[in-house]
């Protein structure tokens, strides 16, 4: 048995407890200083706000002022507090990992924050690339988490397939996969760290382009599958690209971080919600005022602005073939018929 | 302009007038003996009983005991019939195809109907193989038609896109695509015949596991989007292997005919319906009643036995890798555990 401690008490930080805890590790699990307002009725029994279930039990909860005493003599980090902490937390980590000259002896750091990161210069990193360089000296290797994984279902202990990926041929992913595996929480394994981070933000943009394929059908009453499916199977096209030019794999984008995320996100949740005002025929600022009315952040509509800016820093060679990605960003700036400027990017 | 005929007057038949006389084509629509009780109503600009949508204006139409009026000089000839009927039609049109000694002049046959065909031996083609072994000398190259596509959308002149393949390199292909395209339906163009008729019988077996899943949310009152996704992944992957095995290409599978097709068809439809009740508590038997009942036939099923023959007869080096498809057959067979036996095979 193996000590666990995730970083962030948030609905996925919470969720990766089921499975650790069915395993038997000691699970400790730290919340940022967002989560110390409920904490210890979660650490009591009571439901996650975000996911509705108990905590697992036996897992440690620990408050915002107490990262130390959690990562003490840690085997394995998840950090899974929001993108835009993950810089800060994991600075403020670095300091209490278990450090060891053996490589087989360093912890793994499991990364389920996902996201594009922008530099001050405003060059795009994925986000692993942008922790390795913060913590300088992480005394850890990263593991790159993904795949179609709703917290709520992994808290529940309902059936998850996940991708896991480290750059030391996978061997760190598969060590943290092995601690993580149960019959319902299943981590497949790959050394295509940059395939994953790649998929996870970019399937938030183009879950806008599906979310508004369903919009259509609210406004003119009609259905348009065959639109969906066309921009279902021209994103898929698009991760590869964008995987492979930024040295990963197509297979990533066409495997569980790649179509099966996109497939979770493009069913449900506040990336399609969005979309579907636009194609309900609100303009896409008033679709996102609509959203912010209703305290819903659309994670896909940054993820497009910095996946244009990847484009320009990074992409280059392959830009004139994201023609999906350019028509959405099109569209969240305002073009005035969205459906001819998606239609025209299939 | 070029005249073309389409043989079965269904709701895909019929549809396929619209982006033809869109281009201004010349458009014979020939109805079977199934066809015959609408299709005079349907010619007065009544509206098709499948699609609900009018025949595009100035498309002649047949009744099935005119097929040689039908395909009287012909540039291109579209078969859409029932799968169970291909082979039968194809026989009949086949005296009446245009002959040439020139390739370049000889009709292309676009072949819409799909399915895996069984031999008198129990042995299973792909539908383009065995329409050329039945007709013998086509005077005709065949053009497999694929990818997602509702009739509905497509007689209404909504946007869809669609995958167009021949053996040829794709020359017959890319000569059907030029007569058809338009800028609501949009043919790409491949050589990968194989890649797209494997995907098309699959993807509705496939598509009754992700009714599953859906069905799992009815009975549990719990969403399983997570199995879902894992199952759209893993049947993206098994549908890559198969083209790939029966001499097509990956990228098939993971584009318009593969997740393409398989997005539309988990979306709604016979199959995902059918799976559906079966993840809500009916057993597999049960379930094929209720369609039945429904009037309903679920293609799926039978295709699920065929590609489990297709399996045993051509895919023995991969036939342990398929192991969703083979879980899918076992749940329709009346394993006792759906949930078990499709989870094991994730």
């Amino acid at each position: 048995m193996a000590r666990v401690t995730i970083l962030g008490a948030g609905a996925m930080g919470s969720a990766l407890a089921t499975p650790l805890r069915a395993n038997g590790h000691e699970v400790a699990l730290w919340g940022t200083w967002l989560d110390d307002h409920f904490l210890q009725e979660f650490a009591d029994g009571g439901p996650h706000p975000g996911t509705k279930v108990p905590l697992a039990r036996g897992a440690e909860v620990f408050t915002s002022d107490r990262i130390a005493d959690a990562l003490a003599g840690a085997d394995a980090v998840i950090v899974a507090v929001a993108s835009v902490g993950v810089l800060e937390v994991s600075r403020r980590a670095a300091p209490h990992l278990t450090r060891s000259a053996d490589p087989a002896h360093r912890p793994v750091l499991g990364l389920v924050s996902k996201g594009f990161h922008q530099r001050m210069d405003g060059s795009i990193d994925l986000m692993p690339e942008a922790v390795r360089e913060a913590i300088e000296d992480p005394g850890a290797v990263i593991v790159a988490i993904g795949g179609p994984c709703k917290a709520n279902e992994v808290a529940a202990g309902r059936f998850t397939a996940t991708a896991f990926a480290s750059t030391d041929d996978g061997r760190a992913a598969t060590a943290l996969a092995d601690l993580m595996r149960t019959p319902d929480y299943r981590p497949s394994v790959s050394d295509d760290e940059a395939g994953l981070e790649v998929c996870a933000p970019l399937k938030n943009v183009y879950a806008i382009a599906l979310g508004y394929a369903d919009g259509l059908e609210q406004s003119t009453g009609e259905p348009w599958h065959n639109l969906k499916s066309a921009i279902f199977a021209r994103a898929s096209e698009e991760m590869g690209l964008v995987a492979e030019a930024l040295g990963g794999r197509v297979e990533t984008a066409f495997g569980l971080p790649g179509v099966g995320d996109l497939e979770v996100t493009g069913l449900s949740g506040r990336n399609k919600v969005y979309g579907a005002r636009i194609g309900a025929g609100e303009t896409a600022a008033e679709a996102l005022e609509h959203m912010r009315e209703a305290g819903q952040t659309v994670e896909g509509v940054a993820a497009s602005g910095l996946a244009a800016q990847l484009v320009d820093s990074r992409l280059g060679s392959i830009a004139d073939r994201l023609t999906l990605l350019a028509a959405i960003r099109a569209v969240l700036d305002g073009a005035q018929d969205p459906l001819a400027v998606i239609r025209g990017a299939l």
